[in-house]
């Protein structure tokens, strides 16, 4: 199938992301093209991509010196361990870095494997083919990389962009539903941020999405890639701007590190939960109407998606996060800053709300039970 | 006293070198500027750094949250285990990335320091206080960041600018004079691959500077700082034109290697002799003229620098080195690529000139009796 591709420029950057169903024809082309002087090829698999994936790849990159790794995609392996691993394989097999490493899996696989070919003789050629809705929507742009420390997550880590990003959506095919939600969480944040036109079409979309009808995936992708990239080219380091995208994402981190990660509580459940926190405490501060929290909350009801906001319908529940609210990174003081909503489309800039710990406290009630 | 500015600017870093004796006064104010949400500073102290600096030091910055580690310097510590011992204590003091990093002390301190700041959470504020008088004229200048792995030196790492670089030539009173030597390797090397006129001052000057003369070792640094600076800037990844800063190195690292980096040959020593097996080469294939190697020697026998290539002057002891000078990561293929000198001010290009194996065998003898 035809790709669609979208450019990302900017001063530090320069690569594309290709999107679409069945187009790993491109890749061999594309290698050539972006990295002349390659000869071996690293191929990190994510444990749980199906075999068919690894044969498929095997053929089309046959002209390269190929060495497969597989890789236990988990919190637990986002590790320096794995990092010792792969890079001493490399390390190994004499890679330089004018060879390329290719990660094919989602989240965690590239942002570990990112994260190597960031390091690997001071930046090695990296390719990321994210096979997870939630890699293909977010994690995937941006340059993102780390791994985990014993004090949290994502603690080490570097800014470091690919060579390109290919997102096949034939890797949804053995996704489970929850894995879509997942993604689809990162996307209705994108559209609510930035982009009310692309809301609207989500209002009508989104049982689509999840039930994985591919060209409204692809489209879906597409948006959410462009607006993300349009952050990130803003603000390649995370000084400012880009941390609007973590709408919704300070009470998410909270709920998720309350359930110690467990997978009681997938990312995107906390995120959909996150984004209704966020909007209702929008509400509260006067910042945003009452209709538009409705408008998002309809999206969830009529979707099935409304049991993750009903998990926090108590006070003492959101009590409950306040504690693992203070340790985000992002955070430069005591007070507690959140990205809030003004309406779709707009959130307040990032650094302009802070709110005490007292009145969070204080507001949990009404939060809960808005 | 007065320090000099030097200022690096270009598409993706802009900072500045500060050289000048007892400049520490500077610290506090660039600081604040470069780093205003700076609360917490770590101060990496190389051990072998006197205890009066790190006083000194800690008064000028009293009115930070300050820790101290030690770092025992050596290319054995030049470790991912140095860097997760620093690592983990910077998240334990829950140091975030607005804060601060210095490094104080010799050209490994600042590698392991710089790539440290490069991996915590993806890019913490860094400075560096270059206390050799080769990590001043070199290590300290480009950005370059790395730790050894079992496989070999530098593997690992990242390009990572400091915030600034601070070359205080106070630190230098202590410096053995071979380690002043190691420096001076440096030094030759970049007035003879970019300027003429900077050789002729050296020729006049080097007694001077190997004996510690402050005015002249000041302005020496400066101009160093100025060429690698003009080398870095046009290619800040190291793909090309940076190379040509490999001159002289191609034989040195063999040498390093060969002798398993023992103390009985350092860094600059073995750049020294490199300088004058690679400028031999240069004139053995014609490239260059033979009055050159005879200028680049004079100044050698003059300052009682001609041991370091009178090591060389037995064809075995070129041959010995061979095995050594595949394993370069800069060489894409099989042959060995080098810089080789055209004139004072000039080298070839990057690329430009390969050599085979075979071909270095046979002009070994011709190599060591010129």
């Amino acid at each position: 199938m035809k790709s669609q591709e979208i450019k990302f420029n900017n001063k530090t950057t320069n690569y594309s992301v290709l999107v679409g169903k069945n187009i790993f024809n491109i890749l061999p082309k594309r290698i050539e093209k972006l990295c002349p002087k390659t000869k071996k090829v690293a191929l990190v698999f994510d444990n749980k991509v199906p075999f068919k994936f690894k044969k498929m790849l095997k053929s089309k990159l046959k002209s390269y010196n190929l060495i497969f790794l597989k890789f236990e995609a988990s919190e637990k392996n986002k590790s320096i361990k794995s990092v010792n691993y792969i890079l001493n394989k490399l390390l190994a097999k004499k890679f330089n870095r004018s060879d390329l490493i290719i990660a094919i899996g989602g989240g965690v696989t590239g942002d570990v494997v990112g994260f190597v070919a960031s390091i690997f003789k001071r930046g090695i050629n990296f390719i990321n083919l994210p096979t997870t809705l939630l890699a293909q929507v977010d994690s995937a742009i941006g340059g993102k990389t780390g791994i985990n420390s014993s004090f949290g997550k994502n603690l080490i880590g570097a800014f470091y962009q690919p060579k390109m990003v290919l997102i096949d959506t034939i890797f949804l095919n053995s996704l489970p539903k929850r894995e879509i939600v997942c993604g689809y969480a990162e996307i209705l944040k994108h559209a609510i941020i930035k982009d009310s036109k692309f809301f609207s079409w989500l209002k009508k979309n989104t049982n689509f999405i999840l039930s994985k009808n591919y060209s409204r995936i692809i489209y879906a992708i597409k948006k959410s890639c462009q607006i993300k990239m349009d952050f990130v080219s803003k603000d390649v380091n995370e000084r400012g701007l880009r941390m609007m995208l973590n709408f919704g994402h300070t009470f998410a981190h909270a709920i998720e590190v309350e359930n110690n990660y467990s997978k009681k509580i997938t990312h995107g459940e906390a995120v959909l939960s996150g984004i209704i926190l966020a909007t209702r405490l929008s509400v509260i501060k006067k910042i945003c109407k009452l209709s538009v929290l409705q408008e998002i909350e309809e999206i969830y009801v009529k979707n099935n998606l409304n049991y993750t906001f009903k998990k926090f319908s108590d006070a003492k529940k959101i009590i409950n996060l306040i504690p693992f609210l203070k340790n985000d990174k992002k955070n430069n003081d005591e007070k507690i800053n959140f990205i809030l909503l003004k309406k779709i489309g707009k959130t307040t800039k990032p650094g302009s709300f802070k709110i005490s710990i007292d009145e969070l406290r204080k507001k949990s009630k009404i939060i809960a039970q808005y």
